[in-house]
Order: structure tokens, then sequence, then C-alpha cells
């Protein structure tokens, strides 16, 4: 049993500065999913991406075009992508870690694809098998590629504020990686905070250095994991930087390796309950995506660690 | 076992406008311990607020002088104070909520006294049996009293932001009763967000109207619930409108009525997280802290539902 939020709450109060739209990138289906030990059916990731679409998402990363042997929660994007045909007004971004995943990717008639980068070495290293620069040089002709097929390119970019072998990373490091995938063409890029070790000032900081070298947050996301609960308040200050392209994951979706039903992706929930709030439109249902997520729940045998689905899903 | 923070982590970025210094006000003992179904037994009580102290906190409130029937988990109030007398560099407010009350906590040499008041009738008819102003009546006294006898005196108010019977709360009416808290003799008055539906935009109206009325942010304390994951974010927006007492429960203690483990208050960790990561002091260590939430987690046989506490007292 779910239902809406109170009646009248939250409570619509506008911040002075904060973009009066925000795009929510929902990266429940692939990001939320491939961190999860079960693996779940094709029909119902489907199904999954089908309900997060009603309630009114209107970007909905769909899967991976990883080799299968490294995310086998993946392995079917073959099956799970032709199944999304009828979500026409829907952008249904996929990643494309190299040359043959998206060859994968366009003939299945993807229109949005995704690199991913690490602002460190030691995550190249440990993610991609090779140096940022080595990573960035295999990236140049899937971007060029993706672009004359016609699709948009996302370029994330892992460590943006800590790497759990670096420490913290420096600003300087990042904007450098930025502004390789920028100059590669990429359309957007989403800067992650891996390990969810960021705060607001540091978020702020980052976005004034790549505000400094040309790239400003039209055409920057933000990524926050809540590892240490940071993650709503870091996406606060980088609204009030500009930034209008959020990600998150339905239901707070992405096991942590460290505790069951502790989070790693920031909730959509509790993102649109504070957008929301701040008089900020999403085009979300708060209540259909808050049932969603229970559904969703119910078939991973787990509760959802975001704070608004227990919330509104509690039985009186 | 638990660990501090990673090494370097968080990276400290300072923000611009913040105050270089919080006060923690540190609720666990009182309003944590006041909502577990379990009751501690006093000796427990006791470790914890020394093991706070310890940790660097410099206010913990530490039991409430209700009747007994009301709160029996806090009916050892005259065992566990006296048990406290060697923590003398240490603030530990007390809740009075009538004259009975007070004379029970200044016969134990309390100089740290609180009332507690609520913004809407739904909640003061409820929880006090009585009008707001009926209740702010009550209160007259008490305040009178606990300033002739050189105690401080703080206002809680609840139901700042929202009320589950009422809905959105407007700004007018909160700003009403802290003068009214203010004209008794208040020396400080703690925003309640109790059932935690505020989020950053509605934190800074009040403030500002608050300001307004000459109610500036030196008297002010912001208490955020984590009912929907906003604490955090509204706390930022609070310092960035320039709060600097900030009250938060050790292991975000205090159960909600709705999920094992879902929090009620911000958790002082994740707080601790934030403020250092923007260079702010607090005067607490983030490891002791943690290794005293899990030690009362073991205690009271349920894990911490702080993020930061999950994830500093993982086992590798």
């Amino acid at each position: 049993m779910t239902q809406g939020p109170p009646k009248g709450l939250p409570m619509t109060v506008r911040a002075k500065g904060l973009p009066s739209r925000v795009r929510i990138h929902e990266v429940g289906p692939r990001d939320g999913l491939q961190n999860e030990s079960a693996v779940v059916p094709a029909e119902v990731k489907a199904e999954f991406i089908h309900r997060l679409a009603d309630a009114g998402l209107s970007t909905v990363e769909a899967t991976s075009f990883v080799h299968p042997k490294w995310v086998p929660q993946l392995a079917d994007a073959e099956e799970l992508y032709p199944r999304l045909a009828d979500l026409t007004g829907v952008r249904l971004p996929v990643l494309v870690p190299n040359e043959r995943g998206l060859d994968r990717a366009l003939a299945l008639g993807a229109r949005d694809v995704a690199v991913f980068a690490s602002a460190t070495e030691s995550f190249a290293k440990a993610n991609l098998n090779r140096t940022v620069d080595e990573s960035l040089a295999m990236f140049e002709p899937v971007v060029a590629r993706a672009r004359d097929a016609g699709a948009r390119v996302r370029g994330y970019l892992s460590m943006c504020f800590g790497d759990p072998w670096e420490g913290p990373v420096p600003p300087a490091q990042v904007v450098r990686v930025c502004r390789a995938l920028t100059d590669l063409g990429c359309d957007e890029l989403s800067l992650g905070d891996t390990i969810g070790v960021a705060t607001p000032g540091q978020v702020a900081g980052l976005l004034t250095a790549l505000g400094a070298e040309g790239i400003g947050p039209e055409r920057l996301a933000v990524h926050f994991h809540d590892t240490y609960g940071q993650a709503l308040a870091n996406t606060f200050a980088a609204l009030q930087h500009g930034v209008s392209t959020v990600d998150a994951s339905a239901g707070g979706l992405g096991g942590c390796p460290f505790a069951k039903s502790a989070t790693g992706n920031l909730a959509t929930e509790d993102l649109v309950w504070m957008l929301h709030g701040l008089g900020i439109e999403t085009g979300a249902d708060l209540g259909r995506l808050t049932a969603t997520s229970v559904w969703m729940a119910e078939r991973l045998g787990r509760p959802s660690p975001s704070r608004t689905v227990r919330a509104l899903s509690h039985k009186e």
C-alpha cells in the first residue's frame, strides 16, 4: 500500500536563483540494477522502465552494452531494448564502453548513448584497465561515430570529488578530463561522486572551476551517491550554481557494498520531494514513483532505502 | 569494528558566507532515547553521555523532567542526572514541561533547561492538551523562575514547517510564537521540523521572516528530521542564513514510527561529515562519535540508521 504525499506537503516555497525546471536523469534500471546481486528478468526490467515513464520521468537510462562477462545483471540488453520501442516520448540512454558496444546499441536504434571515464588514474585502472588518457583515446571513435549516427552523447566522469585509493581529487584534474570529453564531442557531462564523499562547498568549487574553463552548468549533470548522507545537500548546492540536470535512482536502487538497504545512489523520490518543495518542475508524480519503487523492491526482496519511499509506503 | 573517515576525506572546501564554527546541540540521549521502544538503564545512558562528551560534543541534552507516565523511557532523570556531575565543561540541557519539572531540574543543579511549544494548535492540543496560548501561559513562570535561578532557557518550537493535521504551516504563525517565547525570556529558540517535510526554500523563507521581526540567526537553532531525506539540505540552507546552532542525534537515534531503522532525527555523524567538509569547526571527533553510535546501537539491538555510521563501521 502506498499513498501520495500528505495533503499540501511539501509546501512550495521558491528559493532565489534556482532553475525553474530540472530534468531528472533516472539511472535506476541501469546503475541501480547493475549493482544489485539479483539478476532481474528482462520483462521485469521493461515493466520497471514503463512504470517510471508513466510516473512522468522523461529520461530513463535503460541498460548497458558492456561485455556480459563484466556486468551479468545487464547481459540481456538485446532482449530488453526492443521491449521499449513504444516509449517514443522518452529518452532511453544506454552505456557504451567501446566501439563494439556502440555497434550493438546503434543496431537496436539507440539515440542516446553514454561513455564512462574516470577523473583518477586509480579508478581508470580498476574500472577500465587503462590510464585516463588511454580511456579517452578509446572513447574518441565511439563519440565521433555516435554523433555521426545522430545520437546524443553523455560523458560520465567517476570519482570527481574523492577516490578510495587517492583520497581528495583536485578540481584541476577533473577539469582536464571534462575538457577532453567536451573536445571529443560529448553533449553533456555527468559529474559523479562515486563514493559519496563530497560536501556542498566542494561541489560549488568544482562547478566554479569548470565555469572558468568555459564548461557551464547548461551542459553539466550531477550524480551524487548517498554513502555519507550528503547527496541532497550537494544537489541543492549544484542547483544554486545553475545545474538543471540531476541523476537519481528510483527508490535509491543500487546496493551498497557495505550494508543491506544502505543506499548508493540518491533516491529519485527524495530528490523529487525537495525539487517540488522548491517549486521546481520535474514532470514527475511522486505517488506513482513511490508505488513503482515499492513494486520493484518487492521483486528484489528487500525494502527501498529511500526515506521518502519508506515514509509514503508506511502502513498505518 | 569502526574506523575514522577515509584518509583526507571529506576534503575541506570552505563555502562563502557560512559560519566558521557550529555548536552541535546533541539530542540523542533525550530526543533519541525518548522515541525508542526499549527503556535504557540509567548507567547505560550515563555512559552514552560521557562517550558523547569524550567525542568532543559540548552540548548534550541529557533527559527530560516530564511526568514519568508520559515518557517512561526517561523516568530515571533523578537517577541519571547526578551521574553526570563530573562533566563540568559540558552543557547538559534538560526538558522541563512545567513548574513541577523545573523544581525537579533545579533541585539537581541543572543550569540549562528547555520548554517545548508548538507552532500549531493541533499539535499543542495533542502534545500538551492546551491551546498554543495556554501553553505559553504555562511556560511564563517556568521561564521566569529558571532565569531567576541563573539557568539558560531554550524554547523548542514543534511543527514549524508542516503539521500532520493542518498541512503547511504559515511562517507568520511560527513568527508569532517565536516572538512570544522570546518575550517570555527564552535565550534560544529551536525551530523544529517535527515531521521532516521542510525543503530548503521554506527554511530560508522562515529565517528571513524571523529576521524581519528582529529574531536573528544568533538566537536560533534548527532541528530537522530526516523523514523524507531533507534534513541535511535544510541544514545547509540554514547555515547560509547564518544559523550556527544545529540539533542532531548521534547515530540518527530516535526511532521512526513507520519503519525499523528509518530515521527520525538528523544523524550527528552525517552533520559532522558535512560541516567538516565545509571547513566549519565543531570540536567533534567523527571516529569517536561513530564508535559511540555503534556501541549504542548494539545496546538497542538494531543498526544505526545514520549513513555515515554505516559507511564507517563497515567490516571489510
